[in-house]
Formats: C-alpha cells, sequence, structure tokens
C-alpha cells in the first residue's frame, strides 16, 4: 500500500453563517461548526482511504474566535498521520474580512476517522508523507497524541508511552 | 478600480450529500443544489467585489447527472466577467469516485450578482482580467449572455446586440 | 395522448419566511426560494404528466425584488409547454401586502422539467393548451426559449432557429 | 367591521414529502405536519384579519391516514368563525394519487389564532359569513367547541353552554 | 400483560430555542413546539408500551406564554391513561429563568399514540396504575376526554358518554 | 459564591433519531451527535453559571457505537468541575432497547464551557461539590485533564503539572 501526501486528503468547505446557524449571540452556533468540521474531516478521511469512513473520535476542538452572522468560512481538513486503519485528520478554520480580504484562523480541531470495509470492519490505510514544516510538526504531535489517547484511555501503560513520557521526564 | 484575475475569486464548497437533503429517488435534492451554488456563488461575488452582494438572477442551470446520496460533492464557483455593478458567476460541479478519486462533471450553471452598498444601491465592481482558455471562453460567451438576457427583457433592441446577432446573421 | 390544459397543472405554494430562511440582510434566502420554486414546479409537472419527474434546468430566475422575514410568499408554477418529454414550468413569485391584502409580483422564473418512468428514461408527456392571453404568450416564447437552449448548447444550427432568427434579422 | 367570507381566508400549502422530513416508517413525521398546518393556519388567520396573528391553540388534530415519502401534500386553511379576537382555523389535507390525480382526504385539525396588535394585546377581527354547506356545518359547530373549550378550562359553567349542553340532555 | 405506573413512561427533552426555530416575533415557532411534544410524546407511548406507535391525534394543545429566543425550555411527557391499545400522552412544557432558576409553566398538550405491530396493526397495550394526585387527576380526565373524541366523532351516542354526560346534566 | 452540587446541573435531552439526521449508514450523523451534545451541556453550564455561556472547547468525544435511524437516544450532561469562569461537563449518551427496555452507553464526551457576562467578558462561577463515586473520579479527573490542556496548549510547563506528571513518574 502506496504512502500519500498529506495535501492530497486536503478537503475545502467554503460557506456563509447563515442566520438559522447562530446562535443567540448571533455568532456561528457551536454545535453547527462542529457538524461542518466533520463533514469536511470525513471527506479528507475518505480521500486518503479511498473507502468509507466513520468518526472515532473528536480529540480537541478549540473554539477561540466567535464566527459572525454573515462571515464567510473556510474549513480545511487534512489526515495529518495515519495509523494502521485509523487516521487523525487536523482541521483549521479560518474567516475573512469582507473589505481587505485577509484570513484569520478562528477554530483549529482533530478528529479521528476509521476506514471500513462494507460490514463495518476495520480495514488498513496508506501512511502518510508529511511535506510542510506543519505537516511534519502535525506529524510528530499526532503521535503523542494518540498515546495519550491510549494512556487516558487505560490501553497503554504510561511507561510505554514514550514519546508522551519524554514530555514530563526530561 | 484595478482589474482582478479571475481565479482571485475562486471559492470552493466541498460537502456530502446527507439522507435529508435528496429527492425521493435518493439523489441530492435539485433545490437544496441552487442552494449551494447560490452561497457558493455569492462568495466569489464578494471575493471579487469586497462588497455586500446580492443574488440578481439565475441565468442556468444544467442538471446533467443525478448525483446519489453518500457522494463528494464539489461546487467551485468564479466570477467569469463583471459589467459596472453586476458580477456574472460560471459555476462547475464535480462529484468524485470514492474508489477511483475520479472527478466527473456533474452540473454547470450561471448566476448573476450585483454588488450593493449599505442601503441597497449598486456600486461598481473591479473588472476581470481572464487567464486561462477556459476562462477567455466564459468572459467572451458572458458578453453574449449579457446582451441576449437584455434582449429577453425588452431593455435592449436585438439590433444593437451585436455581439448576439452576428450568431444568427453570419 | 390526450392534450390538456395549462391551468389544470397549477401548483400553489403559500407559505411564510422564517428566520431560518433568510440572509443576513433578513430577506428570503435567495437559495431558499430557488428549492421552493424547484419544488412547486415538480408538482406542476407531475400534476400535467402524471409521472415522476426531475429537474432538466433552470433556465431563467430573476430576483427583482427583496421578499422580508415574516412576509407570506405564494408561488405558483403552471406547465407553459411541453416537448415530448420535457415540460417548460412558468412560475410567479408573489408576496401580499398584510394590511392591504394586495399582491405584488416579486419573482419569475422558469425551470425545465423532464418525464421519466421507474428506470429513469423519458417518456413522453400531453401536449399543452393555452387558454388565457399570458398563457398563449408564454406559450410562444417558450418555443424560443426551447431553440435558444438549443443554440447555445450546440445542438442546434443558429439558422435553424427560425422562431428564434426572426427576432435578430427581422 | 364588515364581515368577511370564510373563503376570502384560504391559503393553500402545496408541497412534497422529503426524506428529511418522515419518520422511520417513511411517512410524513407527525410534527412536521403540525408545523406546515400551523404555518398554513397562520396566514388564513391573517389574511382574514389582516393583523399579526399568533397561535393560541391546537384543538383537535386527526391522523387518519399516514403520507408516504414523495407524496404531494395539499392543506388547506380557511376561517371557519371568528370571536371577538379570536378565529377558529379548520384545515384539510389532501393527498394525490400521482397516476389518477384524484385527491384523498389525510388529516383533518382545527387551530385557535389570536389577532393582536404590535403590542401583543388582543384586537377585535371581522365576523365571518359562511356560504357552503360546508362552511355552514362548520360555523355552528366550531360555537359547540368554543363552549366546550371554556366548560374544560373552567372558564364556563356547563349551564351556561346551551349550544353543547343541547347535544347531552335532547 | 402488566400494569406499569405512569412516571415509568416519563420522557424528557430539555433544549435551546435557536434562532432559526423562532417566529418573526422572536419567540418560539408554534409549529416547532408542536414537533418536539409529538417526538417526546411518541418516546413516552414507547417506553410504556415497549412497541412502534404512531400518533393518532392532538387532542388540546394551549399556548399560554410566547417562549423567547434562547430560552432553556423542557418538554416532559407522560402516558396519562391508556385503552386498548391507544395512550393518551399528558405534555407539560416548562420554561426556566436564567438568573434564578425558577421553573414556569409555558404551555400544556395531549396527544393521543396508538401501539402497532410491525404490520401496522394495533397491538394492546399495558394499563396505567395513576400515583400522584395530578396524575389521578389526569387519569380520571382522559375518560371524559376519550368519551368526548367519540362523540364529537359520531362514534358513541352523547346518552353512553356516562362520564361525560355527567358534567351538564348534575 | 456558593458550592453547588454536580447534579443540580443535569440536562436531559432525550430525543429519536429522525431520517434527516442520519449518514449514508443509516446511523445518526457524528455531526448532529456533536451539536446535540454542544446544547445539553450548554444547559448544564447555565444552569450552574446561571449566566450566559459560550462554548471554550471539545476535549474528547468517543464515538463508540453507532446509534441506528429511529433510536432513542438520551444526552445526558452534568458540570463534572469548575475552575474560575470556565466549566468542564461531562457529557453520557445512552440508547435503548425498544422491547427490553435497557439502556446501553453508546458514547461519553467532554466539553469545556466559560461563563460570560453581557459585553462577552469571564465571569467567576460557583465550585463543584461531588457526591456520587462516579462523580468524584471525574471532579479528580478533571484537574489533570485541565493541566493537560494546559501543557499541549504551552500555557503550563510539564514540571508544574504535578497531577498529570505523577502519571508518567511514579
Amino acid at each position: 500500500m502506496q504512502a500519500k501526501f498529506s495535501s492530497e486528503s486536503l478537503a475545502v468547505l467554503t460557506d456563509v453563517v447563515l442566520p438559522g446557524e447562530t446562535n443567540p449571540l448571533n455568532n456561528l452556533f457551536g454545535g453547527e461548526l462542529l457538524a461542518r468540521m466533520d463533514r469536511a474531516a470525513s471527506i479528507a478521511a475518505r480521500r486518503h482511504s479511498r473507502r468509507i469512513t466513520v468518526t472515532a473520535s473528536v480529540n480537541h476542538v478549540a473554539f477561540n474566535r466567535a464566527i459572525p452572522l454573515g462571515s464567510v468560512v473556510t474549513v480545511e481538513a487534512k489526515v495529518s498521520r495515519s495509523f494502521k486503519s485509523s487516521m487523525e485528520i487536523y482541521i483549521d478554520v479560518w474567516t475573512e474580512d469582507r473589505e481587505s480580504g485577509i484570513r484569520t484562523k478562528a477554530n483549529e480541531a482533530i478528529y479521528t476517522f476509521v476506514a471500513v470495509d462494507d460490514t463495518g470492519r476495520p480495514v488498513e490505510v496508506p501512511e502518510i508523507i508529511p511535506q510542510t514544516d506543519e505537516e511534519k510538526l502535525r506529524y510528530d504531535a499526532a503521535l503523542r497524541r494518540k498515546q495519550l489517547s491510549l494512556v487516558l484511555a487505560g490501553k497503554m501503560k504510561p511507561d510505554e508511552a514514550t514519546e508522551l513520557k519524554a514530555l514530563f521526564t526530561s
């Protein structure tokens, strides 16, 4: 199974914020953004694996900036690393100023998807080759996050989480 | 006001087809696709004009291929030509095969948007510089479509629609 | 197959504009109106053909007037002419003043639908008999629009589009 | 304030049943039909009163027939009687067979709306003049329903509900 | 078939009022509330019967208080009485003040559901044992409502509606 | 500011899975579940703080079990611990078998909300007093998660994350 570039999986979902998608403060409702990111991430996972993919977990989403009604929001999702049948998807959310056109990072999120066959059983996916500096940083951090998630779930002993442990004991 | 490239306005909206968006034949409901194209086109118009933009007309939409439930649909919208305060937006809709990754053109559409100020009055927008062969073809055809729409609306005499007339009298 | 009156296919969809259907200017979102018109047109096409019908194209939609939140909107769709298996649907959109009850034309649109059998193959539909003056005007113009659409699609030579050509050469 | 005909308030909402509006048995979801009837009834109340109107109660809805996915559903709402500032709206719901075009009654419902001014205070509405036999039957029954609802709410003594009492003591 | 307590069927649906669910006065749209109550009632009916259940009728809904955008709304549905295969569901709707936390009754509604087997045929459901004073009151009134609904539908002679008749002739 | 019990903030959102909320495999769409959990969590945060609350982050969501169309889903959200102005919300998602009534844990999630005043500035919230064993476990783990999130964000040195460090160095 041939490894693929992270950039080959890029999925871009640019859309506006409509009134039916806002919270009482007239900003994009958190739940709606979570749903958009889930759809973009599922497309990235599918492009990398060419398989049916299902959401396995949402590892981290930071809502740093409110996104007002009428904004143009760009959700960019890319596979940052793969592990056998699972893929970590890194998602960047941007808004842009109408007059200047300047883009501002609004949110980041990390989702995990699993590739499955028609019966729902996990199947292997290609490895990722990171190219840009950012892709490499995210690729390396993905392993620490994987270990962390295994430790927190009680499926790995802290001692075996070598990458993660280094953070605390060095 | 400085002219801009057609490609600077490109808006990409990649999304999946969910069950709530399908017709009784389990294909993407026509109305939902019209709505997605409208949102993508409004973003392209906004990126070109950096103004508030409103839909003026839908000039042509051809539904060539049904898009089944679960498909990944990519809507790409780009300003093909501008006329004072109005912009013609050319929209290409693609689906992609999950296993091979091959993209197929599913639909084309042409929308017109107008740039307005805060009081809703039309304001001037930059001209378009087409670059690729396709952009140039669409740029030229946009003038014929503009004339045609004026003739059909009774706002231009057929005799004055020089570009259009050439089609029938040459 | 017996010809039918245009009026027999009339479909009326009266509904209010809810907050979830508005754009950032608090007017009915263009995409939502396109979707409502598509549903009304599909019912008119079905009433004329008594068949499964699918959207073939949106030929023209003019957004002449914004429709504010809370308005009562009436979409009236009627088959204006049929061609073998396709039907041109003419759609009028009205709003009404709450206090005076006066109706104002807000938009017009022209959609084309095709009647199909269970396997999706086109099937013949009855001819249309126009009765009112407006129905007759629209019936005649439908032929010119049909020719125009064939010419623009490269499926008819301008020389053969006799009805249309008359516009430019008389 | 001049009395008006029941028929002047008629609101017709014809629409299809889309997949996102069905229950797990693939029939129109009860809640969605309740919502459609509420919107149609509010338009009838508004046409009669030319005022802002708000739902006061749903008095009776009988779900006699399931309405399958893909059906064409026609909701017809008409003011059956008015009482000072309230209006009883009688709603008939029809489906139609695609091949034969025959309409079948699927549901009936009775809603009550109140006309209010901008501050939300009830205002008087015109009386209703029933014309057809059905309109007269519904007009008469509306008084019994009004009395019944007052008795059940403890706002009228059973003895004073003369119309209603006659049912049980004659 | 063993009788069950009313409280065993309790279904609680607490949710916020989002902008897409409001009417032009920025209060929860009546149709949306009807839909939420229908879903909560169907869950209560299902918990009592452990069967597929379908909405048979909406007997009474009083919209006493408008519920503003951003409110927290709690819908509580409980089977109040069962009759062979049908169940009366009593629904209470509450809002709560954000600062004081005090709950206020906003609406009440009564729905009837029927339990069916896979072929849609009615099946028997357990009886209800009311426990609290409120449950007992509702249990008793349910019989009068049942008789009333039969009388109004012409399926029971007023003379036989003994519980109901007592209201008017005592 | 008086500490409050975790249980005082409990928000319960029981609802069915409708066809418009499913993915192509006919299971509850991940994005829709994320949105439901966000709404339930926001209500729990509001009940604890009696303030406006906004989503700050989604720390962890595990999608362990697919939830099929037509299921009854219960989302239970409770504040597990508070830190100055932020609150960790622990969410349990249950489905129940229609015939046996047995509840099964389908998902768990952890969201963080912040309480703000009308100008959007963070305000202090009451402390949490855990009571049950589960509440105590989650209360303790919340501190480790807080430290972890600060470490990963580069806002705390690993050495200072005493609770977390103990996991790896003991």
